[in-house]
């Protein structure tokens, strides 16, 4: 579907000779410019709030009711005994904690986390109305630089933490952004966290695909930060997924027992594709998945107490025709607002996902699905604003072109988030009286102070005349993505890594491969 | 780009026979739903307030100051004379009217207008929470059911009024969608206008192009609805473009009159390109917009005491590199909020546009700027929510298949901003006891009685595997859209029309045109 511009692929890949001054220094400002990541988002924008507080407590009391009345299945018998010495009822593998127990324990929750990276320049606060923006994750395909859709390799991988470095908007490399499809499965977890440290210096995630794997990747931690930082800073996210409805499995409570004993951020994260595992309701829906998320962030503190933990989702809803799951539906974006409120409520940290959607290529579905879950997400002021770059066929591929648009959009989001700068308002205002009628702003001394960021003008967006456009080839947005991700990846620099660090990491590597036979099941004993 | 699709075609086309009972009834079927129109929005989300109360008053402190101080041309003798009687300083063109007697002539602007369609049903409120969706207009040239860009016809438009009687979110057919020009320049206002009347029996707009012209719109309303009808009833809407910054010329204000003075509601809108007609920054180029919007509305009370007006705008911001126009932006979504807060502040209703955008195709690009843009205009509480279907490259296409997705995408947000359903809420709990730990819903009574209205299910969106996708044709949205738009004009029915109405309307126009020279000249003797 779309052809590959030579054109970018040779400047970036060609020799560098005598006349290429005004390359570098172009390429220069370019990389100045990319290079810098935006801060942290500090949302300034009022959380939109559908909910009255008596609406709050009735889904509150809701949950409640069905912690304690329904329970919840913790399937795994450390859990369980932990449970039970925590104080709640436990039958068989369904615990029933009641409310005080559950708000008791979910007090200790930090209401913010400030993530380490290896770069201190690429902290990040989480909380408040703090936020980040990190890409997707968990894509069995990839749509690469030709647009192809094909199996991710570790060699994708690394393209796109090298993206996901460069890409200012957003705040973490995240970790296995596609599945490296060429490396056995019980190694990618060393593989994956490696290519996210070594390829960009923001904070990442980690792996949580068993508790094993999980602590492989406590350890490589220790390497990068030092053996005790990890105590007392938070460094590598990971995800505990509900399986839903009022189910956790094993993998995913051993996995959270070594992010939160080793004091690091889980997701607490309800599996939700509104309609076949909750009532196909959205308050209900909710309340179901509030009831989940506590319960595995009340879990966090009897691990360990006062362990950072965020309240979390993965949130869809169901096509009732075909069982299909959608994206940037009405009922999602109620639901996010929905539950940034009770996060709030409950002063925890919130994650939601960002540019969710099912179209198959990057056409105008995917756009609107991933621009209106992004409003919604802001507006509702989530925190780790997880998926925010890359998604696409509910999550069966990462598009590269998609990717750098996306984060893109999440530079808009950034800057609406900002709010309104009021700081040359009398200076604007003598600019209007100097005009006057009829007169034009574009040489006026106000315009030329402010121009460089006084309106957002994006970069992929094609705003010129259907002649221009014409002349300049017909591209669609895709062909400029993909041409901008070339330019990008061919300016691509690594950021600086101690070497004996990198040759700890590569040893720790080395050694588990030769500990772990090379499988296609995964590492899985807990 | 697009081929067209034969089997929708034929569908649509081939002669019925006697095995088509099972076909005819699938048709009805999708006939009540689709001609089935959506009420008027009730817009429960609570609105984005961007402002303080203390910058709402900074903000209209500084447009009143911009009245008294710097002016707004008037460039009409009529409106002169008018803001002179009515005790404003007059200066040559420019008019200065004080803050106490803008205030005092926009205090009788009706804070909410009801427009009477000539069918009752189609009726809609507009103001307050009140909002009704409609489609673009102005286009020069068209993207049509091939997706080929060409230069549209009159049947070209019966088209686009077609679809939007059709389309259930859409509350109007507004007017010259696209320009026919087919047809006399000199003509065109009385065929769009009965193309509009004639196609749909929804409210619709009225041409501007001059005050003649506009005359002649009033006589065709007179002929629909009756000779007196429309002194209590809002049946037409005008749009009256400022020329930002500060400049109202004699065409848009002689056809100002006409309808006001009729008692029709005028959109007093500046024509803003943020930037470079205003200053290039949020909070003074509001201030602007709002001095220009506030002279035009006042003036419309001069014009006939108590008329109805809409407080309006075109809102684009310019990139400062290029000087284009852009849409989607951030700065567009901020100023949005602002001025929804301004016109609550005056009591105003208040018109915005929707779905702007400048991509050339319907690529993801199209689908990222209406989605920001629609999320932003629900947010921020629009009433009059113009240009909601088939807006692209800034205006200068209708694309018959965004025409259809806007439409669908207005759907899913009047679904969002109908709020959240709680009259199942205990129900849906009680299913969820029912179901327990790792049951699904899918086949529960709650599900089944609840499933056709639970979760919005987009038609447009494809939700499906990809494997299902490919088998089915690899169909991106444009082509999935074009079919849908052929499957509706095929299934289109006439909505039903008084013969004796239709002949004086035509009768009407017949005269007209032998009295209005057939030429490429506007008919401006105002």
């Amino acid at each position: 579907m779309m052809t590959t511009t030579n054109t970018a692929m040779k400047s970036g890949r060609s020799p560098r000779g005598r006349r290429e001054g005004g390359r570098d220094a172009r390429r220069a400002k370019r990389l100045a410019r990319v290079h810098h990541m935006l801060a942290p988002l500090e949302n300034k924008l009022p959380p939109l709030e559908l909910l009255s507080p008596e609406q709050v407590e009735r889904i509150h009391e809701a949950s409640m009711a069905i912690l304690e009345e329904v329970g919840i299945d913790f399937r795994d018998p450390v859990a369980l005994q932990q449970w039970r010495e925590a104080g709640a009822e436990v039958d068989d593998q369904r615990v029933r904690p009641d409310r005080a127990l559950i708000m008791e324990l979910i007090s200790t929750i930090p209401a913010r986390v400030t993530y380490h990276a290896r770069n201190p320049e690429r902290n990040g606060e989480v909380g408040g109305n703090h936020s980040i923006f990190v890409p997707m994750t968990g894509a069995p395909y990839l749509r690469d630089l030709d647009d192809v859709r094909r199996l991710p390799t570790l060699d994708d991988l690394a393209n796109f933490h090298k993206l996901a470095h460069m890409l200012p908007a957003l705040h973490s490399s995240a970790h296995h952004i596609v599945e490296p499809m060429d490396h056995p499965v019980s190694h990618r977890h060393l593989r994956i966290t490696y290519s996210s440290m070594k390829h960009s210096d923001k904070t990442f995630m980690g792996m949580t695909t068993s508790g094993k794997n999980a602590e492989d990747v406590m350890r490589m931690c220790q390497i990068l930060f030092g053996e005790d930082y990890m105590d007392s800073h938070p460094v590598v996210t990971g995800n505990i997924n509900a399986n839903s409805p009022l189910v956790w499995d094993q993998v995913m409570l051993a996995s959270l027992r070594v992010f939160s004993s080793h004091n690091q951020p889980v997701l607490c994260s309800p599996f939700v594709m509104a309609g076949a595992n909750t009532p196909a309701s959205v308050a209900p829906a909710v309340a179901q998945l509030n009831a989940e998320a506590l319960s595995g962030l009340a879990y966090t503190q009897i691990v360990h107490r006062g362990a950072p933990a965020i309240y979390g989702h993965y949130l869809s809803t169901v096509s009732m025709k075909s069982g299909a799951p959608m994206a940037g539906t009405p009922e999602i974006s109620m639901m996010n607002a929905m539950i940034g409120q009770l996060a709030r409520h409950y002063g925890i940290p919130w994650r939601t996902s960002n540019t969710l959607g099912g179209a198959k290529t990057f056409d105008a579905q995917a756009g609107y699905e991933s621009a209106t879950t992004l409003m919604a997400v802001l507006l509702a002021g989530a925190n780790y604003i997880w998926h925010s770059a890359g998604w696409n066929e509910a999550g069966m591929h990462c598009s590269v072109a998609k990717f750098v648009v996306d984060a893109e959009q999440c530079a808009m989001g950034h800057r609406l988030a900002s709010g309104v700068k009021w700081d040359d308002f009398d200076e604007a205002l003598a600019a209007v009286r100097d005009i006057g009628p009829g007169g034009h702003y574009l040489g006026h001394q106000h315009t030329l102070n402010h121009f460089e960021n006084a309106l957002f003008s994006p970069e992929l967006f094609d705003n010129s005349s259907y002649e221009q456009w014409e002349a300049e080839g017909s591209k669609e947005i895709t062909r400029r993505a993909l041409e901008y991700a070339r330019k990008l990846l061919a300016d691509y620099e690594y950021p600086p890594l101690d070497p004996a660090i990198d040759e700890a990491l590569l040893d720790f590597i080395r050694r588990r491969e030769t500990e772990i036979p090379a499988s296609d099941e995964l590492n899985q004993s807990y």
